[in-house]
């Protein structure tokens, strides 16, 4: 079984590795990460650096397409040759898994009409522009589509697929071999019960100052 | 502030990635991978590759060394080179932080005789030998050491960090940043509730059935 994890400039790395961490474990899986070219691909941080063993194009046929989040995302909605990738390969695939603002990628790509998604808290209303309901859940599962929430949220819903591609036993042997029982030191345990003041402050933080920070750093790979 | 993260070949991805999402995002923090030579490093899976970008022996100091874990620490902790350069960058450091079985590589390096630890369910024996006090909690922090249980464990204990560095309000915002509101479909609340009959199974998987996995399969980056 086929596992394709898209990889694209300014990918948020935990929307990666949450769900690689447990689908790439289950017996039979043969996992690829894919690009527009291969070679580096850096994190929305800059400062961590992804290989990309597939050029996408080159990708003919996969069981699992893999469709993260992350900054770049805007710039992914708008590149029509990896949207038309994303549509071919979903459309053979036995599963399309979007995390994060990754679901906007599949929206762009004509996928999300009349579909039950979940995604970020910050990008629900975008995602329901393109015709999808979209539930405040952690994770949704759709027919072949899985979605998820923001970032962290990768490893619930790819725990989730792992129970229909392998049953709940073996996907609770991967639970334990990645000792996932979760205990964050402090927040609510929902996302719809932080204040909107905080939703804000993170808002401003990155329209304001992740890309200063960027521009002021230079990243370790130009050094 | 600097934060340094050690690659080698066969960590586990999560080890790093839980950590590094948290971590990287303080403001003020420059994150840095650091490994023997610059170059992709390889996960266990063989599937994944990382970049370091900093030899470790290059690294002249750090505020936080970060040590993950991964099947690749029992090389680590035989390679008197690295385990010096670690011994050394601790000293300087504000904090030290081992993940999962990294927990071992501090062991290895001298660095935990007397100290509160935590660390992978399936690693408390061999910490415990190193003259450690090891506990069951998802992570600790003794001074200026901070240890996590397994693998996904690294995110709660980063956010504890996180609280140190930059007070609990900001650490939240970071929380939300990522969405970390877990919500695992399925499992106890604790490893240590998980039968001692699915812990045997993990360890004979990865004893017997992982190692020829991976000689099955050939990585994506030797093709």
């Amino acid at each position: 079984m086929r596992l394709t994890i898209l990889l694209f400039d300014r990918f948020t790395a935990l929307d990666v590795v949450g769900g690689y961490e447990v689908l790439a474990r289950l017996p039979g899986v043969e996992t690829s990460f894919a690009a527009t070219e291969c070679g580096v691909v850096a994190a929305d941080t800059r400062r961590l650096g992804l290989i990309a063993y597939q050029r996408l194009a080159d990708v003919k046929q996969t069981d699992i397409l893999y469709v993260p989040g992350g900054p770049g995302v805007d710039a992914v909605m708008t590149d029509a040759e990896v949207l038309r990738c994303v549509a071919g390969l979903s459309e053979q695939a036995a599963w399309t898994v979007g995390i994060c603002n990754g679901v906007c990628v599949l929206g762009a790509a004509g996928l999300l009409a009349g579909r039950r998604v979940t995604t970020s808290w910050d990008s629900r209303d975008r995602v329901a522009a393109f015709g999808a309901e979209v539930l405040t859940d952690r994770f949704v599962i759709d027919g072949d589509l899985l979605t998820s929430a923001g970032v962290s949220a990768s490893v619930d819903g790819a725990l989730a697929l792992a129970t229909e591609l392998v049953g709940a036993p073996a996907a609770q042997l991967v639970q334990l071999g990645i000792e996932y029982y979760p205990a964050p030191p402090f927040g609510p345990s929902s996302v719809d019960a932080v204040p909107e003041s905080s939703k804000e402050a993170v808002l401003r933080w990155r329209a304001e100052v992740e890309p200063k920070q960027l521009e002021m750093t230079t990243p370790w790979h130009t050094r």
